[in-house]
């Protein structure tokens, strides 16, 4: 085994999007545990939009500089002297952008590693699966037979969330960038129409597909495409705000201009956070689990190789909007 | 009686405010009541920010060009061949800019003046009151003990917001622009704090009177002053949406650029119309009336003379934010 620890952390907080020189490659001796505590060997990073905010100073709590950077991420029990968890048992939890982490359990769950692979825990089994399960069934109150549409749909959150749509008996409408993330949305993961933003004006679109009006929006990238759905809202819309990717590393974030369409449209905006949901995550996780064995609920993972040395690049990566499905860094 | 009914017609679409040549006075004789329909003198007529919208072209059934202005007004009844209006009767309808209205009884209810001054009526019983008492006990969900925040606090709906929240038994803190206005909301309508958005920085001024965030926040006047109170929202705030009279004649409207701290604080903004609650009128102006005639809220006019000519002029006194009440303009 490994005894040597490599770690990102934050050397500096960027303007814009991060630049190598504001992370810092660190080498540790992997830790021992004390007592009720357990070291993971991490073998899966979740790259995750919301960790722009996160480095921002004006973040609630933001990541400290010289800070391990925060990250989601499933590994292995390999050493413990905590009386719930083993030896060798699959876990999540938010471990750092590191390659072993110290643990005293808070937020860890317990992985079952023949319900579905390792990396499905990050996707549509993990917190983008649950965001979107809880964003479109809870937030957004979804009713059967209402159009949904989805941004960033060919991302962990979108991509899950319009099938969960579909499984409701909603009509799905996906808004992603590029040919290829549109058809697969379309063709793979059966939503009823792809809106290719960078090729197609959204609110032309939209009155094409979805003639009605939208009923619920998950929006989690912001900017002219939340404008541009304000303006095409069926009556007593719900948008569901799970994130803004397109303003995380804005200088200026762009407010939705449009925001008097609520009024017009009986409408609401709401924001809600998925760790609310924590005590109904294990039924969740089964619900999801059960579409995905059914072969109902695809989750894909684009996984990138290089360990932790490879997260700069890989959260740029995210923001470039090169990933189709959840993207994953392996350790 | 008159038998010249005077009116103001649109008469170019303004870019901004209104413009005297935006609008035209014409003369017509008094209509004549046809079968089914009644002819109404008006007295007062109620001058309202959302008039600046009506006259847009995006907005969805603009006033047409050459048509009689769009207002609420309350007068009395002259001619009836109507079995449910009688001559002498005191109505409210949407019945424009003009000294005489014929009405098909669409939209029109009968007022008793003895109940209230029939200014009241365009006030805290009208629509003002209404949208307040909608707005913020059915759209906000208002509990008791919670922190009420109210734009536009001299106005309106405004003034009578924030008397049902105390009411209500909630705090209650009122924006409003200039001392008069911030010394008569606290004074005599017994608001627990103002803050002149003038001289006052709304958003440190809400952490000195609302330290523990704001609950609900009825806003009919967007911009800076949403941005600001967006950044003091207490867990699961509510923003109602009742209107944006800053944004109304704005060349390029503002949107909140705030509006991702509605993730942080899982917070919802919702816009809603009055007219929506039409069925639940009379039960909510039975609770407003008598409220007003325990002196438990008070219903401040400000009315204007000059009859229909001088309304161009009263519109743009309402957006120079120089009324203290409802304004309302005498035919």
């Amino acid at each position: 085994m490994n005894s040597v620890n490599h770690q990102i952390r934050l050397a500096a907080r960027p303007s814009g999007l991060p630049k190598p020189s504001d992370w810092k490659l660190t080498a540790e001796p992997v830790p021992a545990p004390g007592r009720g505590e357990f070291v993971v060997a991490i073998s899966y990073l979740s790259i995750d939009p919301v960790m722009r905010r996160l480095i921002d100073a004006d973040y609630r709590e933001p990541v400290a500089i010289g800070a391990v950077m925060e990250a989601g991420a499933v590994g292995r029990v390999t050493a413990s002297e905590h009386p719930g968890f083993a030896v060798g048992e699959h876990v999540y939890g938010g471990f750092g952008v590191q390659e072993f982490a110290c643990s005293d359990g808070t937020g860890v769950t317990r992985l079952d590693p023949l319900l579905a692979p390792l990396t499905a825990y990050l996707g549509a089994l993990g917190i983008p699966g649950l965001t979107a399960y809880f964003g479109l069934l809870e937030v957004g109150r979804l009713r059967e037979g209402e159009t949904v549409l989805v941004s960033g749909a060919a991302g962990g959150v979108g991509s899950v969330a319009g099938q969960i749509a579909k499984i409701s008996r909603c009509r799905a409408i996906g808004i992603a960038g590029g040919p290829d993330k549109c058809r697969w949305i379309v063709q793979d993961l059966r939503f009823d129409a792809a809106i290719d933003y960078k090729a197609q004006d959204v609110a032309a679109a939209l009155q094409e597909y979805a003639p009605g009006g939208v009923d619920v929006f998950l929006d989690n990238v912001g900017g002219e495409i939340l404008d541009a759905v304000l303006s095409r809202l069926a009556r007593g819309a719900r948008i569901v705000l799970s994130g803004g990717l397109s303003q995380y590393a804005a200088q200026q974030v762009r407010g939705p201009s449009n925001y008097l369409e609520l009024i017009a449209a009986r409408a609401s905006m709401a924001g809600f956070l998925t760790p609310d949901y924590t005590g109904r995550y294990a039924q969740a996780r089964t619900e999801l689990a059960g579409w995905l064995r059914e072969g109902r609920l695809i989750s894909r993972e684009d996984t990138l190789q290089g360990g932790v040395r490879a997260f700069p690049d890989a959260l740029l990566k995210l923001f470039a909007g090169q990933n189709i499905g959840k993207l994953i860094l392996a350790v």
